[in-house]
């Protein structure tokens, strides 16, 4: 059996995350047992959500476990198979984990899935095709349920959710605005990826000066939003609300690392009738068929080919997770291990 | 034509309302024409509302104007009409504001509406079986939309929305407990409206306090909450709420008098994957055939029989009212009017 190469929790951050919490580890993998799939990870995906998991305590899934292998989507190739449906060579795509290899039952619900890479990079079943692109459809049609000519916001623009929301909302003829950081992303945001505006928060740092670019950006209103990131950019959609605004709340990543970021005005929810709903999309799996199919027809049309940042080698995951907290990657972070 | 004591809006508060903000003036009633009824308020209903429309600004209604009548719920009989559907002695059930007497187009759609007194006391109809019942009905069926056994909360729980609110809660198997200032309005609660148990907000004034109380009262969690309140009171919700909780946000009277109140902690919308939703009863025409329906049910079987504080005389509603936003009424709070 292959050795492999992998990433423990070893501590949990106080304050910012840091390449400390991480400690890499050299071991076997264990030989395959009767049911058993030997996968060869591809990709592993970095997403804002570990940050919330190497946190002890309350959140809507059983923190990391320290000394364990962080938790992560991972895409790759059956390398050895014990199991009747899956074959050496198919591509998958499962929760491998911050490792190079993986053992994975092949009848767990849910661990394992076929891909097809004929029209969809492997790499996406990551992003645009995967959980990121689940949950901008997910948070989009499920809760946001714009009709067209709506205006629609949505934060982390350039990201993989926000890359993806942006394609299945001008594909429903809404009006799409994002927020992103610099003008880099923003130029890139309304460019490639065929937003109608973007706004730059670090030209608006602070609640005056973002409701007044929303205010400009959004001529009727904001009828949904889609928050990936809280704080005062949240507090600036609620000023520029329609009355029966939908918000999908999705990430607060402005406030993993310390005290909680309160909600400046929360009578504006009252005020506007709106509705604001938190969501995490694994608890809805029943959706992922009909999302997947139809963030495959986008990239498969060409209307939506993100962007992706790629770290080499699985040494680097935890300063590109570092980097993606601060917003420094642009586009699906990944890292490729092989 | 019988001589009317009215009260209007003088000038807008500055921070908490006072006695200075209303002014009493006596005039006579205008003639009716064709289509028109005089109606002789028996008593007028003061609410919470009221105290948001004095303010100016972007709310979800229409400012009450300066100079102008206040707006506000009535109920009376029909002194006079030249309109085919009502005839004199008819109870009716309209918006005739702080008056005494009104003059009311009979085909104005909503504006007038006769009903029975046999089994429902008049006053009845500005509180259980009125807009304050139906508020009650529709956040609990149409935003939390519980499911037996689970646990419910409301704040203002002896007054007329949450008494109602309640009863409602107990026809359909949940658990219910209430908020409410002091003793003899919690006992009231708990003895008389029969809920499962109620927590005195002057003896937990601060939001630890607030929570390790609810945690008490409510050992499985939270599943559904009916904010009247705002502030602190619905951060230690959110501190207990169970995944999936829904709040109904009908008011917050905690904020209406100055700076905005901040909602401590958003992020737990998402970390308990809630809905919040803000809602005003009146664009909801749709739900008050069934709401009332069932309220009055509730009140002819005797499940619903709120209290009510009542005020003699028109000259009394200022006062009242500004009682009333202090929490110092007892159930529903009306002026008699004759």
């Amino acid at each position: 059996m292959p050795r492999n190469t992998q990433i423990l929790l070893d501590n949990r951050p106080r304050g910012q995350a840091s390449p400390d919490n991480f400690r890499l580890v050299v071991g076997d993998t264990p030989a395959l047992r009767d049911g058993q799939v030997l996968v060869r990870h591809h990709y592993l995906s970095l997403d804002p959500y570990m940050r919330g998991r190497m946190n002890e305590g309350k959140s809507y899934a059983a923190c990391q476990p320290l000394g364990e292998v962080m938790i992560g989507g991972t895409v790759g190739e059956v390398a050895e198979s014990h199991h009747p449906a899956y074959a050496v060579g198919d591509k998958v795509v499962g929760m491998g984990g911050w490792q190079e290899w993986s053992v994975v039952d092949g009848d767990a619900p849910g661990m394992l899935r076929k891909v097809d890479t004929r029209h969809v990079p492997l790499s996406y079943y990551l992003g645009a095709v995967g959980m990121p692109g689940v949950t901008a459809w997910y948070g989009l049609v499920r809760i946001i349920d714009p009709r067209p000519g709506q205006t629609l916001v949505v934060s982390a623009a350039s990201g993989a959710v926000g890359s993806a929301f942006g394609a299945l909302a001008k594909a429903r003829g809404c009006r799409v605005v994002g927020i992103a950081g610099g003008p880099d992303k923003c130029r890139y945001v309304t460019e490639e990826l065929g937003f109608d505006a973007c706004i730059d928060h670090r030209a608006h740092g602070d609640l005056a000066s973002m409701s007044k670019a929303l205010k400009q950006a959004c001529h009727d209103g904001i009828d949904g939003h889609f928050e990936n990131v809280g704080g005062y950019i949240l507090d600036a959609v609620l000023l520029r609300a329609n009355a029966f605004a939908r918000v999908a709340l999705c990430g607060m990543i402005a406030g993993y690392d310390g005290q909680p970021l309160p909600l400046a005005n929360p009578a504006l929810i009252l005020i506007n009738r709106m509705r604001i709903e938190g969501f995490i999309v694994s608890e809805h799996m029943e959706v992922w068929p009909e999302a997947l199919a139809e963030l495959g027809g986008l990239v498969a049309s060409g209307r939506l080919r993100p962007r992706e940042t790629i770290a080499q080698g699985l040494a680097a995951a935890p300063q590109a997770f570092l980097d993606l907290l601060q917003g420094r990657n642009f586009g699906k972070q990944l890292v490729k291990l092989i």
